[in-house]
């Protein structure tokens, strides 16, 4: 009988552990889908509030390494369970990264929203942001669920949203080579696409942790980035 | 006598682990200077060697998570060595990045080596390079020495650099309003500038880290980040 309680005590632990990621999870694409709403909008007051809900963010990443740090000390879990409780501790990070990135595109919305509105550059933001918010979706189901096939699955729709970004880097610059007004705008745009196409990275990097907790192994991708936005030349 | 055998072993565990640490940062400092010299002198030939060395920076964060991992199914550490081996895979995952970053610097020179040269831009690069790179070095000193006070003078360093960022972000957007064909060379030079504070950003982190695991809390920043540069607008 009290084997049996310290046992369900551990699942316990371990469910609130879930329980914390997928919070934090459901945050940031809610913070990621606002802070892109906030620049299509040029919406100043929506930037403003997406700012400030970073904050539960960074407080679910110190929850999670507590707890972890605690069911170590605790438990002393073993084989397929430490690697699971270590990984929570590396996913945690991932996750205040990609709040950390959307709370910088809600900033530079409040810098541009003085600048002329360049809608088609809008329109590739939404739609890579809409790309990136399904990825993260995808890769808490495949959390909860220990489903490395649909982890596999986020990882290929990243290099999607590393083409999308690499021809929207393209666009931006053609758009400062038009006209100097431009300049401060597409500047904020580069970075804002940027920081949509790390928070796929780190989605990525969920799982890849996901392939490492079920399998045990790392997950060997061949794939080369198709990120190609560091080699861009504007054309003049 | 076994009860020492085991604890020796314990100990050269742990320090396997900081060995890796420390030859990871110094790598890191390296590819970072290196990259910089490849900015400075559109060395492109230097650009291409920096980039092949971020591969040996991957292998040991996956050494230093397998390392730790192993450790704490063998070992069961508690209290503050149990908080140094979480600290060592979370620091690692820093490292790595910081990795990352510098790569990237690297790229961009390739992409910008038939641009104009603009001089005063890498000079504020080089020196913003040479505050993270002491950054690195002060950072991995107070890691290996678990010096609470130094780990918080690279807290405040990062302060300078912040300002620094801001100032040369200011002064590249100028460049690019003056002249069109200075805006590829002056959008990879906003990346690169911004990815050496980005590195900066994880020095940080680590100086965090440090505080955690010798004084067992969460250092309390209070200061308001110094880099304003999301928030600057170009003047016509």
């Amino acid at each position: 009988m009290p084997q049996e309680h310290i046992v369900k005590a551990y699942d316990d632990q371990l469910a609130d552990l879930d329980r914390t990621i997928a919070e934090m999870g459901g945050l940031v694409e809610k913070l990621l889908s606002d802070a892109t709403n906030s620049v299509v909008n040029y919406d100043v007051e929506l930037a403003k509030q997406t700012i400030a809900s970073d904050k539960r963010i960074d407080a679910c990443e110190q929850e999670i390494v507590e707890g972890a740090t605690k069911l170590l000390a605790l438990r002393q879990p073993m084989a397929a369970d430490l690697r699971k409780v270590i990984a929570t501790i590396r996913l945690s990070n991932d996750l205040e990264r990609m709040g950390d990135y959307a709370k910088n595109i809600s900033k530079r919305v409040i810098t541009i929203s003085q600048s002329p509105i360049l809608s088609s550059i809008s329109r590739s933001v939404e739609r890579m942001s809409k790309m990136v918010e399904d990825m993260i979706r995808e890769v808490l189901d495949a959390y909860i669920q220990g489903d490395v096939a649909k982890a596999h699955q986020v990882i290929y729709s990243d290099e999607d949203v590393d083409r999308l970004h690499t021809s929207l880097f393209r666009e931006i610059l053609t758009y400062m080579m038009e006209d100097p007004r431009n300049i401060t705008a597409c500047t904020h745009f580069l970075f804002i696409a940027k920081n949509i196409e790390r928070i796929g990275d780190h989605a990525t990097n969920i799982a890849e942790q996901i392939h490492f907790i079920v399998e045990g192994d790392t997950f060997d991708n061949h794939h080369e980035s198709k990120d190609k936005s560091a080699t861009i030349v504007a054309e003049l």
